[in-house]
């Protein structure tokens, strides 16, 4: 069958043209997901200097293919022509890339590519080694390269530095707005975390008991991948220090880690990235060679992936129809009743690491990274003052004291060291979709708990795949959240999740 | 520290501006090198198609890059200038590789490249099911696609179809030579094979009792490699159906295979597969980028990977060494003694499949597929036939019935579902080198038992580090060998080493 956006008519001679070559483009990007997978999850240390070498080899060809000087006219000429709106739609994807490119010279593309492989690759050891200042020396080149770019892509845009980072992963993001949502965050959630933690301290909660061997930690997450839908002939599941969803659509390999005293954070790590995993292993296949067949933002993927952990995962629902799993793996424990499953994983406790963070403290990681990195890209902060910006925040919004643990404070994240700055609000941004698109699902399910508890997440995936999955970047993401829910992004959904779940329990 | 053949000189303008392109080239082959390990060790089924793709386009842009315009004129230019040996020598390696790609169209290129990663990957689960027919209907376009390349090959090099192809994998090797020396080996095998066996008809071997559980089996192949220097920060062991060593020197990735009830298959094919490891891993790092510094050729690869092997893996000194890690990591057993591992590997039994055989009955799997794929690419013989052929050459060769046993017969080699028709002669011209290269260190090291006994295996190493693995491709294979060994291939080596170990035993 040919797709809208793939089939060819002969009065769009100019649209046509530009098939071949962003089909290449998505070849290329295929050989480039997979070396970087593999980086992250295979590679012994001394491939990195030829890794990192052949990736931005790679970003420099995607560089010139996408500078290529046929282009511009064609993407011009094919704007005139009669395209059909999923064609309409590729073509707005396929200018976006475009434009992204042709605004940086090669020059820098193959320094920030060479420079984040280098700080990354050296960040796993000097994280481990507590090494702020081994790490700073890499880091700095990164920062300027990152500045360069934020800045050509400012002055051309017409935003703000951070703003034009930012857009890269959520198109049409602006930092106004976003402080607008995390400012009102911050003023209801610091009273509501206080409110769940004194109510929380009355309450009993068995600590499940170790250890808990890493290969039945695996076996229990790979049922649980199973019962998510997750499709082990398109994909696989591996280990790596920062757990991520790698790979392509057609072959999507997610990460988790493991520790035998714990195996929590393995778990709802799987279940987070299996959401991710089944978007992309559920974008429409016809549409994959094209930027319209790819996911709409990161904001909407964290919102899958948010959506498995958060709104289904951590679920009293969805806890009951999982702890006879817990304890065929684990071996039968009271702490592993799905009352007791439920009680831990909404337990709400500041802590020092971001990805193990409670529901309701996570939107603090969040909005203290976001204000740092923001400050970074637009040259109020330098690198090497990050630390301290890091403590001063910890201290006000989660009353935790990080002077000299770099390793648990802003060494801890792959983001900055790969050079992924104006990532970070995506996560929240996400978590506030999942709770719109719950809303929208428990309206068309008032019984939704009763299908989760009896292992049927059919209303779930099956409102995913109709309104997020099989809809690719068709939309602009407010356009894809209004079709979906009725409305645009409403912050509201969120708050209204967490007070019914961490105050009503 | 500038090599030799990386300093760049001003008298030598062409030969500097040839380099950015072939480090370009080695880079994009790293990421080519990575996609097709991953293909064989790691990926689920259905990301082939996509992964088929992104090698072809990679295939397509190398032959792009290698018939650049530009190219023919600096060779050209190159060749007067004043070059060192080195540079010499690489400019010869970047010539031959230049002439491959501009005997060959685009379209051939790709469409072969997508032909064999079908084939390939299809094979896998037809073999299994032993469907001759359905892997027919996928090697068929191999096998015409194959034969379009040697058609155009041996037209511009005056050599015939199958010569083309084969010097692809041992540049100047030509059949007449090949036949010489099989034709020989025929002479004198089957009597050789005869005596041995009568011999061994007499000889008590203990066959070890399994299960040997797959965990352990793997503890014992990584001790090996460690002990055989295989460098783990520099590369990674795996599995897959049929094992090899790819990845790139930096980061070289090889594989095998494990059934509990068999130790020995997974053992040796590690020893084996460590050969080919270490050579790549000690190639010159100050020449890895450029064509001189790749591997000399694919019979000098299984000279590495049968010097580990057969030399030395197969020995009763290198038994007696690691006799006490079978033990250790297999639990004890009569059969564990060094002597009795010893005659349990030289054990002399004609079989189906090559990798299994013994070194005595080996080089009879290789000439059989010499025989059938010469006159398959010099169109002799159909596809269809075959099977057929194999039957009759099984029969005669090594006296086993194999009609009707596709899995075990005609499907059982990776190498033609994927397009390498010409490389098995390397086989037994490796084993052949090898047994010269261990009579040139025997000269100097007339004690060398004794030092692989004591688990001393310098002698070795060092000689291969001097004569092989720091020569990359300086030297033609005849002058490698001469310099190596002060004589061109001498197959009275080989046979004087297994009549030593067969017959003396």
């Amino acid at each position: 069958m040919k797709s809208p956006a793939t089939a060819t008519s002969a009065s769009t001679p100019a649209y046509n043209a530009l098939i071949p070559t962003f089909t290449r483009l998505y070849r290329y990007s295929h050989l480039g997901a997979l070396a970087g997978w593999d980086q992250a999850a295979m590679m012994p240390p001394k491939g990195n200097g030829a890794r990192g070498a052949a990736l931005a080899e790679l970003q420099v060809l995607m560089h010139q293919t996408l500078t290529d000087a046929n282009l511009k006219g064609l993407l011009q000429a094919a704007a005139d022509e009669p395209l059909q709106s999923a064609e309409r739609a590729n073509l707005r994807e396929m200018r976006r890339d475009w434009e992204l490119a042709n605004l940086l010279p090669e020059r820098l593309v193959e320094a920030q590519s060479l420079a984040a492989s280098a700080c990354e690759h050296a960040w796993r050891a000097q994280r481990k080694a507590n090494d702020w200042q081994g790490f700073l020396k890499n880091f700095e080149p990164v920062v300027r390269l990152a500045r360069e770019e934020a800045q050509l892509l400012s002055q051309a845009q017409g935003v703000s530095p951070y703003d034009a980072l930012m857009a890269k992963f959520e198109p049409g993001a602006r930092s106004a707005q976003i402080e607008g949502v995390f400012g009102a965050v911050k003023t209801w959630l610091p009273d509501l975390v206080q409110r769940v933690r004194a109510q929380q301290a009355q309450q009993s909660v068995l600590q499940p008991i170790g250890p808990f061997p890493i290969e039945r930690q695996k076996a229990l997450g790979v049922e649980v991948m199973g019962l998510l839908g997750f499709d082990f002939e398109g994909g696989r599941l591996d280990i790596s220090t920062h757990p991520f969803c790698g790979g392509v659509a057609e072959d999507v390999r997610i990460t988790t880690r493991y520790t035998d005293d714990d195996f929590v954070r393995s778990l709802m790590g799987i279940v987070h990235e299996t959401g991710h995993a089944r978007y992309e292993q559920n974008l429409p296949r016809e549409l994959l060679h094209l930027p319209v067949g790819r996911a709409r933002s990161m904001g909407i993927h964290e919102s899958q992936s948010l959506s498995f952990e958060m709104q289904l995962g951590r679920s009293p629902a969805f806890l009951q129809c999982i702890a006879p799993l817990v304890q065929k793996h684990l071996g039968p424990q009271d702490a592993f009743s799905a009352g007791n499953l439920a009680r831990l994983l909404t337990r709400v406790e500041p802590g020092y690491i971001r990805v193990d963070a409670d529901e309701l403290t996570y939107p603090a990681h969040v909005i203290l990274r976001f204000e740092i990195e923001r400050a970074l890209i637009d040259g109020e902060l330098q690198a090497a003052d990050v630390p301290a910006a890091w403590d001063e925040k910890m201290q006000a919004y989660l009353g935790l004291d990080t002077r000299g643990n770099f390793r648990n404070g802003c060494l801890q994240d792959i983001h900055w060291p790969s050079g992924s700055f104006g990532y970070f609000p995506s996560y929240t941004l996400g978590a506030m979709y999942a709770a719109q698109y719950f809303a929208s699902i428990r309206t068309l399910h008032p019984d939704l708990d009763a299908h989760i508890a009896a292992g049927d997440f059919s209303p779930v995936m099956d409102w995913l795949q109709t309104h997020i999955w099989s809809q690719a970047s068709l939309w602009d993401t407010d356009t894809l959240v209004q079709r979906a829910t009725g409305e645009a992004l409403n912050p509201m959904y969120f708050k209204a999740h967490l007070e019914r779940r961490y105050l009503a329990s």
